[in-house]
């Protein structure tokens, strides 16, 4: 990470633009960093403590566009940002200054935003949030963009004020929004396997918090795995000879026939071990349940 | 961890049926340990390598678990541990002796075993393996059991020289069982989500190794949100304001439009979003998604 200019970012100007949970996090960073923050929320009275702390509530979206040649957008979707941006008055007083949209979508969302933004003058880099509000303005909040980079390098400054980690992943409009819908993927399929497990250990007697500790174990070998699997299926290598599909079909079974036999809804594995079986159906019973990334990928 | 008892490791024999890859990882951590290791196999001629290490070739399955004290069964499934423990000539052979399973299977299997075992004076442990086969042997390995203390004990000094965790889990002697069901079942979920995020990653131009890093920072933090969630699931506390179930929706289907527009079946999303979508009905709009880990449970 470079340094953050301290002229540029000591007379910095931010305008943030929606003030649920996260924007409220974000403008505090702001403030806390010392950037002139201008909020503005489609709901009022979302502004009351950030005001006390120094930021300036705009009346109107588009003034709050105005006061800054930065804006942030971070709201419930791209239906609500694009309903604030598109405005003719907001649009207008976006005419080249640049708005940063952190609201998450999906990558086909943040093209259609960067070609209007091109249609109006609007300079546009997309991004996304990869951790709680909590991380915000910490050195654990982990933020990703992409478009224009000589736009990413001009507001780096003023980024940077939030602390944490600032990735540029490419120039493509789309690329920060793809990255966040695949992780969003992995973290939330993972949350589902851990709320169905509690629900069918409690069936058995165990308490969330006696297979919490162990449940810790397996979520803290997963980087390591999803490391050593993605280096494997970049170079093609579906080999598993000790966890073969056929033994991850069986333990899926498994799995099934727990829950079921408590009254337990096993949807999720049950859809996960129709992807196994497909696999060993087409002929990869002896490989390893990565091989699903490669055949998923096949239309 | 309690230190073995030098004395009775260094007289301490084991038998080991099933040589598939965990199996005769667990006789060669025994040989390397010292202790004198009797293996069988059913399908013969994969005891060749540990033989040249020293182990004990039985030629049936019946004289193998003669030979110890103790028996550590490790094969694909309970129909298999039955159908070598069951026959008559193994059954009576193994009449005061103690057999310790760590075959994966399901907790009914666990119980039934022990009420079979119960029958015919055979002593019974029911255990699973939580780790990888490289982990046998190192402090690495995670083992858990079940069923009476007192055999625990008796056999632990042997066990202890597996090296890594040994944990018994209480009496009861499908805990064991239950436990590793619900721990693959994280586990299984997980690898479905990350297996799905490559596929979705690639149709939107993003390299396995490309994710990997951040989808490891996303692993990363899992042990803390497992060890949260699951405090407040045993509080009874589905607050959630930073992130409540319609937003967790409206995120997921996110990873389903992206998904299915790219023509990649999306089932294990769906079925999670489902969750989602029956508790947001059912009124929890506005609490966390580990409300579905309560719901689940009533039946």
């Amino acid at each position: 990470m470079s340094l953050p200019n301290e002229k540029s970012t000591r007379s910095a100007a931010v305008t943030v633009i929606g003030l649920g949970p996260m924007g409220r996090a974000l403008a505090g960073a702001f403030l806390a960093a010392g950037v002139r923050t201008t909020v503005w929320n489609r709901t009022p009275g979302r502004d009351r403590e950030l005001v006390e702390r120094g930021a300036i509530s705009a009346p109107t979206a588009e003034e709050a566009v105005a006061a800054s040649p930065l804006t942030v957008v971070c709201v419930v979707n791209y239906d609500a940002a694009d309903s604030i941006l598109r405005r003719d008055a907001v649009t207008g007083a976006l005419k080249g200054r640049t708005v940063v949209n952190l609201t998450a979508d999906t990558p086909d969302r943040a093209r259609d935003a960067s070609a209007w933004a091109g249609e109006h003058g609007v300079r546009y880099l997309d991004g996304a949030i990869m951790t709680p509000t909590v991380t915000i303005g910490t050195p654990n909040g982990v933020f990703i963009y992409s478009g224009p980079e000589d736009l990413y390098r001009e507001h780096r400054p003023v980024l940077d004020t939030l602390s944490g980690t600032h990735t540029h992943l490419g120039e493509k409009i789309c690329r920060a929004a793809a990255y966040d819908i695949a992780l969003l993927d992995i973290f939330w399929t993972a949350m589902a396997g851990f709320n169905h497990a509690l629900a069918v250990a409690r069936a058995e007697g165990i308490t969330a918090g006696e297979l919490a500790p162990f449940a810790a174990g397996i979520g803290a070998i997963l980087p390591a795995v999803f490391e050593g699997v993605a280096e494997e299926v970049d170079r093609g290598d579906f080999s598993d000879e000790g966890s073969p599909m056929t033994s991850t079909a069986s333990t899926m079974a498994h799995v099934i026939h727990t829950s079921e036999a408590h009254g337990i809804d096993a949807s999720v594995m049950r859809a996960a071990e129709g992807l196994a079986r497909r696999a060993i159906g087409r002929g990869h019973g002896a490989e390893g349940f990565h091989r699903v990334a490669e055949l998923l990928g096949r239309n």
